[in-house]
């Protein structure tokens, strides 16, 4: 009989700065995150792994709980990975927690709830600190029109028009739980929870929302973009700078 | 009859973000934050300039409200300084308002009033976005008992065992009006402000109040250290990256 190899399949739960890399996804030209951790996973286990991330995060994006999986013949105890990897990893990503889950377990297709948030900072000057984790407004914004605003993107929509291009996605129907603005001092954020996301579809919401707080868009223009989709982004993009994928969740965790 | 040149004093306050210089005073090796406002400022007003701060930050430490000053014998309207000098200053280096002031203004020496921010990141696991602008304490702490410390550094007090160098100042005794912690989530912040502070005093409180939090040192540690000082600091000093510099006030702004 042949000597079987039994595979595991871990997942971490990954947070990165995103500043410096051109994204979560392999790239011709500059480093992605997914690379730097294959191969911090890689030194470990001493074999060749695939590493395959929830969400595919655009350079500049920062990221508290991706989640990424990877299979292995080794034989570490699973929750050492974490501890191991950032032994390995630089500073801008570390590993928060690492686990054992079935080989029937993919991160992109069993996702059922994720959760964005986007910060704005909202005064006349730039804060030097706040640079690479927010995105700089000086115009006065009415918070609360953007309040109100948040609010319609509750619910199940046809979100066609606040997607930047179209992808191979079956549907452009996605539902959002939870849409709300918060403001301390000078920072507003933006909290975004749904069963899913199109293509640059929470910084085109929040680009919306912007208009909406400088009085260039009204509530109307988000219904009359659910109801009749013209097929283009009803709202510039806000930059990628100010937005951070928080949370994944997976059936058995809800 | 000459020419006679009329100069003007400028004073602006400035925020930076310390990770990338040697910190604010002119070093042999490294790029420090007042040759850089030098360059700027020299550019501008097309003449030799001497930039004086008020607080000589080390490498890592960051401000929202240093105070710096400069001469000139240009005509430019002084509120107009800020918004010329941050066309010409990197991203982590914001002038936040300028103004004329007194020949006889001095921002060391007329200090009346500082405020300091010491941020904590206190998980088990580090989080990327926050390196750079906290301290990472992985250990539990006991918070309440922090905050009983910080009322004990309220006062008039010689800050000796709280400075990690003698300098030539002529006293070590200085007046702290305010010492206090919050706590949100995982982030602790030391608030502190006082008439003055002696090289790293601030750095080597924080570190006085984490062996207290972790049960190494208790209150009789500090009172004893005032009491009877030894000439050594009384604690390690707590990394640059999470200080601070947040206001600096002066008579007339009181």
């Amino acid at each position: 009989m042949e000597n079987q190899e039994i595979r595991h399949r871990i997942r971490l739960v990954v947070a990165y700065d995103g500043t410096n890399y051109c994204g979560w996804q392999v790239q011709p030209n500059g480093v992605s995150i997914q690379a730097v951790l294959q191969e911090a996973i890689e030194d470990l286990v001493r074999e060749k792994v695939n590493v395959t991330g929830a969400s595919r995060t655009d350079s500049g994006v920062h990221a508290l709980g991706q989640v990424v999986i990877f299979d292995t013949t080794k034989n570490i105890p699973p929750e050492q990975y974490a501890r191991a990897l950032n032994q390995r990893l630089p500073r801008d990503i570390v590993v928060q927690s690492s686990e054992e889950v079935s080989m029937d377990f993919h991160p992109r297709y069993t996702t059922v709830e994720k959760t964005y948030e986007y910060r704005i900072l909202n005064r006349r000057i730039p804060l030097p600190c706040e640079r690479m984790y927010s995105y700089f407004v000086p115009r006065k914004l009415d918070v609360e029109k953007m309040r109100e605003a948040a609010k319609l993107f509750v619910g199940e929509h046809d979100f066609t028009d606040f997607s930047s291009q179209r992808r191979n996605t079956v549907t452009t129907v996605r539902t959002i739980y939870e849409c709300s603005l918060q403001k301390e001092g000078d920072i507003i954020t933006l909290r975004i929870r749904g069963n899913g996301f199109l293509y640059n579809m929470v910084r085109i919401i929040m680009g919306m929302l912007l208009k909406v707080g400088c009085g260039q868009k009204t509530a109307e223009d988000i219904e009359q973009a659910f109801a009749h989709p013209q097929g283009r982004a009803a709202a510039p993009t806000a930059p990628a700078c100010g937005l951070t994928l928080v949370e994944i969740k997976y059936p058995e965790e809800l």
